[in-house]
């Protein structure tokens, strides 16, 4: 008991009192119970892993985006971690693939290039595989840093490189945007 | 008595109650600050007007901005109403003038293009005074109805009409982007 008490303390955002009432709750349940969720822990580490391509979390590789013979390969949309691919994905307008970064540059928390999964990225623009390069990190500030130092890492003879855009959301007045947005959607005005 | 309550009635958002709220308040209070109300409500439609050349709310007659020396008169940021026109000051990055609709196009409430105040602005558009017209309406259903409206009317020769950027809020994380928002963003993209 000590001992998965132990283990689930290492958990993000759980405590001493959580990872006792998790572990009562695991010790009061079935054994079919238990012995699934002991198998779904296994599993994730045995069968999951990150696309050699993408780093995108998958079970095969490469991973359904990049196997993907409908999408574009040659138009790569880099994001920050796995779960914003959805959020590209529901806009039903997007038909490239990704690159995953796992994190974001945040010198304050000693994250700096070194730790951005860009490799496999930059070989591929190296070898002229990929025509444009969609920046669509968070226009946060580690975003941004991010997106700056990629756009220049990534500069290369026939591959675009371009940004999301920053300004006021769909369907929110501008009466309520903030003075950076409003300074960006100015900026990032188009030709209509 | 029931005359003032007649009166205050007539204002939005003030209903049978809050008139007759507002009545006793005025009739317990102060002859002078009776008087002052009184003189302030009377002064706001004697001496403020429209602008001749922007529709902006004004004491003189053109505004502050459109006689100003040192503001790019040829650069005209369309706004829907005068409160708009402090976000876009508050950017500190438009050196421009303005032009006030007064409304957005609402066919569901009976706002047609007949509606906006946009004679004086097509005017000079028409005269070649215009350099950029920035579509600055709020990327609200009734705001790209407006914009899209006057895309159409404001064509010349030698004027360029924009639209402000619909996008990511700058701080945000685009997790939680809506479809449409993040639709916008990758749409508006921009090389870097």
């Amino acid at each position: 008991m000590a001992r998965l008490i132990e283990e689930l303390r290492k958990l993000p955002g759980i405590g001493a009192k959580s990872a006792q009432r998790l572990a009562f709750h695991i010790l009061r349940s079935s054994s079919e119970d238990a012995e699934a969720l002991a198998e779904a822990v296994r599993d994730v580490k045995a069968r999951l892993q990150l696309c050699s391509i993408c780093n995108n979390i998958t079970d095969v590789d490469p991973c359904l985006y990049c196997a993907s013979p409908t999408r574009n390969q040659r138009l790569v949309c880099v994001v920050e971690e796995p779960t914003n691919i959805a959020v590209i994905e529901k806009t039903r307008s997007y038909n490239g693939i990704y690159h995953v970064l796992h994190g974001t540059l945040s010198p304050l928390h000693g994250v700096g290039p070194e730790h951005l999964r860009t490799a496999n990225l930059e070989a591929r623009v190296k070898r002229g595989e990929i025509d444009e390069i969609i920046l669509a990190t968070s226009p946060t500030v580690e975003g941004e840093a991010t997106a700056h130092y990629l756009a220049g890492t990534m500069r290369h003879n026939g591959t675009r490189i371009s940004r999301i855009a920053t300004g006021v959301p769909a369907g929110s007045d501008i009466e309520y945007a903030d003075e950076v947005t409003m300074t960006r959607a100015l900026e990032g005005r188009r030709d209509v």
